[in-house]
């Protein structure tokens, strides 16, 4: 086996708990405008309206960025569920991207890993969003790489090769790091190594999404477990 | 004036020592292979072929590495020179250029503008060699940007303003920080706000570079003064 030289991350729900962070950026900004609703349906809602949003927007010849992207689904979401939140408060939901918190062992963990691997975000966030919500949650790592390098979103294959090409690296040296098999699919299907880290409270008390089904996977219950596997 | 709000650096130079760390580096390639040379002077007339290298390299129609351009100006500086180093060693110099020593002020400098201001580097160096050389030297920086991900070499229009882009700023609300007059002034041609550090020490005992006539330039001492003199 090619030994694995650097890795790549997933951010949102692998790095970062988006759920609890953005129920509690919901239910202060409905506070600020008076507004009621079931905060945590509009989340789910929003998150789940995400990849379909993505896969239409691979499609358009201009690439936009995920506040863009978000922007407009959040205003479809909140349509669906006969929610009259502010404009101003909208944008305060769409700029609460950047203020997730990062999982418990996220910080040790990528302390760790860092010490053995070459490490970089691999994320559809945009690397000025991305820098933001780095610095936000205090955690470390060497490069922020994102699919906007590719002028893309994950599962394109070409975000996958881009990573691992700046980072000078073929890409079975490479192991894409993510808590959903989608991903994890993709990035295995043009020679990524893939490395599954479970994050049952992803969707709060959700169904916990199983690893997918690949050779040579490697699955963690956390980034320290992972470090521990990796020899770290 | 607009409030300036993210810092781009230059690094070669103005983050790290190239010359020392690279005349320890040919020395000892030197000694292993017994070979015997003025290595300071190759160090420095390999150094003074790198910006005419980055200019043709301009032109070419597929972009190509900073190691694969830094190959080709030692073969010809050590050919200049009458020196025969073998291909192993040339290559460890090559190499070289991702060990390469920050400024004493560089770790504790880039820590406090990084507490004031979204950084990021943008260098010549790719981005695999700029990760590498950030992890070699212990210093921090949230994003690492690089003329790669715009195809091309500094002082080329195009490598600011993407920096500026991929943050999210306008180029006014973007510093650019370096030791080098040309740097800054193809930085500020495009809306950067030039900030000049000086590094009397880059050339060894060399003569200083002198800061550029530009308006609203920042001169500093070093990266503990820029950050006193920008307020954090």
């Amino acid at each position: 086996m090619t030994e694995v030289r650097a890795l790549v991350f997933d951010v949102f729900g692998t790095l970062v708990d988006w759920r609890s962070s953005m129920v509690a950026e919901a239910s202060e900004a409905g506070a600020r405008a008076g507004v009621d609703a079931d905060w945590p349906a509009v989340v789910d809602d929003w998150r789940r309206a995400y990849p379909p949003a993505l896969e239409r927007a691979r499609g358009e010849a201009t690439w936009r960025d995920l506040d863009a992207l978000q922007r407009e689904t959040l205003d479809d979401v909140l349509t669906g569920l006969g929610v009259d939140l502010p404009t101003a408060e909208r944008e305060a939901l769409v700029q609460g991207w950047r203020r997730l918190r990062p999982w418990p062992d996220t910080i040790p963990g990528m302390d760790r890993l860092r010490a053995g691997f070459v490490t970089a975000t691999l994320s559809n966030g945009h690397v000025a969003l991305l820098a933001d919500l780095v610095r936000f949650g205090g955690w470390r790592v060497d490069v922020v790489l994102s699919a906007e390098l590719a002028a893309s979103y994950k599962p394109d294959p070409a975000v996958y090769l881009l990573g691992a090409q700046l980072l000078g690296r073929a890409p079975e040296e490479v192991g894409m790091v993510a808590a959903h098999a989608g991903d994890l699919e993709a990035a295995a299907a043009v020679g990524l190594r893939p490395l599954f880290v479970r994050r049952p409270g992803e969707w709060g008390a959700g169904v916990p999404e199983d690893p997918p089904d690949l050779p040579g996977l490697v699955v963690a219950d956390d980034l320290l477990d992972l470090a521990a596997q990796l020899g770290c």
